[in-house]
């Protein structure tokens, strides 16, 4: 029922309930799940009778994309399925129409203009927001015209290419706390963004937030201007008033220079690890040679602890929408089911695209039996288990035999560890697609290059990699969870 | 915590629970109270510490008050009440700003203006959306600049008056049924407005939807233009239009001349209900004498069956904001704790200005107690209550005694039926208020005079009516409850 | 539906909802009000058609009176009203049978009569549950056979009756600290019974709970000897234990003594406050007169808080399940709903009794309209307020004036106070009934006088005591609010 | 916590969720978890401090396996991980007792016992409920003694050995259809039982239901005897009203034969079906072979649609609580982690003990990643994928790739066929368990016999069947989905 027209994807579930006239009897699967849902979705209902099913999918569909977007469940009995129904009692209802749009009123414009002007240390942040509003082009004129330091979300990555010059990403921790002017693109205080407060930020810094969610605006601190719109209109309110007044911020700024910096030595750390010889491999040296073969065009899917952290600095994103990652709820096992849905919407649209879906070998676990379903349909996905053998870290093979001499693994393996050496490629391989099982650079380049090169197959990379391989050293220990 | 710059109220119920130490343990009044109030509130939580307490108000105030306005809920455990706490490990939060207003996009307003200007019949309905935004001057220059019919819906009343030349409440169906275009400000096409759909719509009217929500947008029909945003703000943006092209609807058109008629007809119906001079009185009668009696600026509550449909057809409101009923959700009960709330309002604001607050005698019976509440503040409120001894009819008192005569009041007395002779204003009388028992037009209006021009002392005026007293026969007889 | 056989009554609500083909449209009163009861009913249901009602209402009859009772809800969507359907496709669903009867394991019954037979201070504490049983008769055996002193909880009184000399209920707090052995009949180890926790209670006192409830043994303490079954059925085979080896616990025994002293000098307490001249009048005053007039017979109603508790202490009751108060969940404006629903069932069922309800001035204002049904219909009630002018405790009329010189009653009345002087005995006879306003002793035994022999109306005495009035000190103040 | 003199498991839930002082911040994962699992537990609740986990946790403890048992969810906040607390200020919580145990009164055990007395056509049916109450040995003892037939149902299977010569489950539906007294131990009427209705029972047949939950009884059907109780403890009363006046229901009444001819005869059909020597095998080939090597003291485990209905029937359960599937719910992707649960259990109880594993190759699917930790805690389960390529039915490798050539398989692939010649057994051993890929009877034969025979490793048998393999045809088709 998507729109042809529509850039946005409504987002419903339809579930099967158990048949009207048993309730109460203890039918098979009995349940309220209208009622289970409700806490779950934007709309919950069960359409009251065959008739009404049309109108509730438009409601479903309208209430999924209009305003801030969000999941609906429609339910059907079991009885729906053979019931009869006189074709000429059903109304049809036409799709709705594209989300309406919104913008700030004019004097929060000229407001929120005023404050960037006036900014000693300025910092645009891109969330999710800008994405589903299509805001990419007004964002980089923006940015391109006032020469202004940016850094995405993680779910924000791409609507400015991770490798434009204004990006500092790599400097992320000292943006957030010595910028003295955020201005926030869909983005939410949330726990991703350390909810705005002292000590990630200064406690003066003046924030302006840009949102389509009216609620949204002012949550955990006080914001120096609100602009309620959606985000790629309000985009170009603000563009328009540095066309009628164009200033740039400049850029030979003591904070353009600081950021620079701080970008350099954290690029060549990374580096630096990126480039050990040591074996097993670590995470760095793992995404600095994926990065290298990434398609400029593929969907990056990822999801898992130090896997997904890691990699969505290293792997870069130069197109909007391109990135699925676990997001605000950092919800594990959603990473296969996010790379068939890239995958079949690719497969429509971009018949050479690929879809590249990078796995912590825990994450992987919840859901790795999707490779069948990755097989049975032949999904243009390459994934890769980066391995090391547990969440956050795992044993290797001679640690756990060590492990094991004391007792039974059920009473002594640590709960985060997992089997070390599994082979995840063969869960793969079991169902007809490509297995590799990489331990060293060189096989690492290699099983890409061919991964990448057959078109006819899914492929698994299992790449093993040191069991104890952290990030590196943070600036910052406050709240290491969630520097995403 | 309301900010004295801001134009609206949040509405946040804080509630005791039991003490956190004795969950599960069978406390005094233990309930999951923040889950049974989550259907109920736009946000519904417990502060985890008293140093929580002011950021979790701040919060319910914003979601109160930001976007749709709706109901919060915050539950404070017994324990909080003697807890003891560094007053400097309190955060003191400011209180958010006013709410964010946002417009509709330009091209969606162009739209509209287009429709409209083509219109033949057109028709504007005026919504509580349209008061709670503050939108009367530019709803006002519209309707007067255009020369458009408009109607109000029971919580739009006022914003515009009901005097007003332009006002066509009085042919309401009429008007429904054969406009061509409608633009709604801030109302919703729910039952009140019959859904939006015929037969008390034309098939292919045009609906243009001004609403500050944006899953309202497009429920049950398909509108012509959606416009996103405040609705003051919207409404700016149209007259916009109008001021660099001025239209106006031609006054002499036929469409005008269908709504006077039809108008007039019903208003000498009415008219003539009103000045029958059989006893008891019927509704019409009454409310023709409370309406010539009405201060400009009172603040009218009303809530009940036929009480609340007729009265707000007779009774007219001047100012916006000045009339609260049972509105969307026809809840009964409401109406004495609207008018005790209303009248604290008025006593700070605008010490001469009284509520009046008129009463079936069932609706009265929810919340009949609250005169104590009324006598014990001494609030600035006149009570009426319209009997008829039941709900929508009831007995006179000599057919109550037939009916006693073949049986038991508790076997025979039809469920909707009321003592008749009940001397409501004896409950008033009670508490020290004055009370007025009236039966004949003549003491109607006496009794009125002096309750108004008492200021010393609330007051109930106990109307008794015909038992069997109906509203004037509707032309449409589909949906008939919702006639509101 | 209920069934002529049974003891137990369902409680069953039948709510009215939007028609099914409105829902997701914004009908009249639509929201989710099957899941809305869900937290307060042990079942909550639509029926899926017309057809299933009666199945519906069969499960829900059953929910509500088997295992141990509660509420449960049932859902009527509007458009059933008028719903044509084959009375054929009905099945006829008998009502089902009285609820089924458990017994304890016969090696636990054995064990608790151990314990019993080895207490040295043994107490009963007879609850709401062995009134639902109707276990009154064993249990008098038990108390009677073996001399063993007992305590009722609130809605537990009359179980046995309160003039018993086996009651200590005049020495609660002294029984419950100093008891070795405590045998719990289907009372609830919560907040009304301190959660059977020191220092209430010994450390070591053992429990001996017998609850038709499984989930509610062990609650809070680990008992000694559970006994899961129907409170009637276990009392009787305790019964049979002490037939089988007769033993009864020593009348002269030290435990006696002291309970008995405790008894004796509150009891004379009680009396000296009850017997003060000094007007305006005390709680115990109020209450003994009160006592004095009490048919035995009568149905005891009451909710408040002094009153309530205060009167719980000085009323008695000598038959089982005439007693309704505030009980487990302590909630205030359920009496006149309680009275009106005792009254409906006395009439029919022994036409001379009486409803007794003894409600504080704050209780009576939830609902006080309700003297309007219980005029409508002449039910047998004599409402008794007793009238302190608030909630604990308020103001005399001097009192209340004097704050007023401060300022106005909205900003300066504590929010426990309530008017002074308030007339509630008008809200009476503003609907027929009798109505008398007693200040002395001497009115107030007048009063009674005439409520009581006046049977062809109901009364309300509203009775004037010291604004001030406590209830006595109390030996122990941990937890004094519980103290029920 | 669980106790050693338990027979009982209780079933809590753990559940981490976001730091309290975040909450409304938008913390990581912050969710009302305890909301959430309200509609799925017993009990559901997060302890408001750590001082009192000891004590929720024996309250959940107790809730779970008190009446009847079922889950708990229990809620620990992040920042509880990290907060200190005085060890003096934690009351140690003693475990709970073990279940209290209640009994039928004795008359409707008596008229229990004279229902059976003179059945013409008796069955007794075993439910899970028997299993949990460990009412084996006195089920054994009445069915031998009064020569009774039964019929377990699936999570009944093994409280009596499949294999006693009174089990009639190979004339399942014959015996509920003609059955004129029908004995229910904890076993529900529901989707199961086709909710005890006519056709798939006799309209007047007498039920006697003998259950722990009092709700239960009465549901759909008004029994002609209700025994509330223990069903063990019930089951010894009824013995002893068969040892007090022993009956035996005559070997050789015609009802007897009946059910052996039917018996014979569907025992035949099956056996004709596993005979068959065509390839690829039929499920009933399969299970005859399995059930050949099945352990007698084996767990066993199985989901699927087919595979688990048709498997219940030939593989046989000797011992109680040795079987495991979907039941009530028949909620896939439980087997796996069934099979985890079991296995560890089993390895402190019985360390020869093993458990067999039987998938479907969609169930399988749900959660076939289990395998990891299979492999990693080395359990001794044996895992038997039962593979037709779909769910009830799929694809040969043909069919799918002649369907191929009308389209891409997204497009053409029916939605509940799987991948053909998946390789499941690659699953297992890349986590380095034994795997085998069998297609011939000897295949299954030989890979059973090594994998029963290796102590070291577990093993996955993936068994190529027919893909469009069915059960057998069935007598009665009514509601033929609930003939489990």
């Amino acid at each position: 029922m998507a729109n042809a027209n529509m850039n946005c994807w409504p987002l419903i579930v339809i579930g099967g309930s158990s048949e009207r006239g048993q309730e109460t009897m203890g039918a098979f699967q009995e349940f309220p799940q209208v009622e289970a849902c409700r806490l779950y979705s934007k709309f919950s209902v069960r359409p009251s009778s065959i008739e009404a099913i049309p109108s509730v999918i438009e409601k479903a569909v309208r209430s999924s994309i209009y305003g801030r977007p969000g999941a609906c469940y429609i339910d059907i009995p079991a009885d729906f399925v053979n019931l009869q129904v006189n074709v000429n009692s059903i109304k049809y209802v036409e799709c709705c129409m594209p989300p309406p749009v919104s913008m700030a009123e004019t004097s929060a414009v000229q407001m929120a203009a005023s404050v960037i002007r006036n900014a000693k240390q300025p910092l645009l942040i891109i969330g999710k927001g800008a994405a589903y509003a299509h805001a990419e082009e007004g964002i980089r004129k923006l940015v391109e015209q006032c020469k202004l330091p940016f850094l995405p979300t993680p779910m924000g990555k791409g609507v400015l290419p991770d490798n434009h010059p204004n990006c500092v990403a790599a400097a992320r921790s000292r943006a957030l706390q010595f910028a003295d002017v955020i201005v926030l693109f869909g983005a939410r205080l949330n726990w991703i963004l350390h909810f705005g407060l002292p000590p990630r930020y200064q406690p003066d810094v003046k924030f302006i937030q840009i949102d389509i969610c009216a609620e949204e605006l002012g949550n955990n601190v006080r914001p120096a201007v609100t602009l309620l719109g959606d985000i790629n209109a309000v985009t170009k309110q603000l563009l328009e008033q540095f066309d009628k007044a164009p200033w740039q911020y400049p850029p030979g700024s003591k904070w353009w220079n600081t950021l620079r910096e701080k970008m350099k030595s954290n690029e060549a750390a990374s580096k630096e690890l990126a480039s050990k010889k040591s074996l097993p491999m670590n995470y760095y040296t793992v995404f600095y040679h994926v990065q290298e073969q990434l398609p400029k065009d593929c969907m990056v899917v990822s999801e898992g602890a130090n896997t997904m952290d890691i990699g969505r600095t290293v792997l870069q994103n130069y197109l909007p929408r391109h990135r699925l990652d676990a997001g605000t709820f950092g919800t594990m096992g959603v990473g296969l089911g996010f790379a068939i849905a890239a995958a079949i919407v690719a497969k429509d649209r971009n018949p050479g695209q690929r879809v590249i879906c990078v796995e912590g070998d825990s994450a992987f676990g919840f859901s790795g039996m999707e490779v069948e379903t990755i097989c049975r349909y032949n999904l243009p996905i390459v994934l890769l288990v980066v391995n090391n053998n547990g969440i956050y870290q795992g044993f290797d093979t001679d640690s756990w035999k060590e492990m094991l001499k004391f007792g039974d693994a059920t009473a002594m393996a640590p709960p985060m560890c997992l089997l070390p050496n599994a082979h995840y490629e063969q869960v793969m391989t079991a169902f007809g697609g490509n297995g590799y099982f990489v331990q060293t650079p060189g096989e690492l380049q290699e099983s890409l290059r061919k991964s990448l090169a057959d078109r006819t197959k899914p492929s698994l990379i299992n790449i093993m990699i040191e069991p104890q391989s952290m990030r590196k050293a943070q600036d910052f220990h406050w709240l290491t969870r969630s520097n995403m």
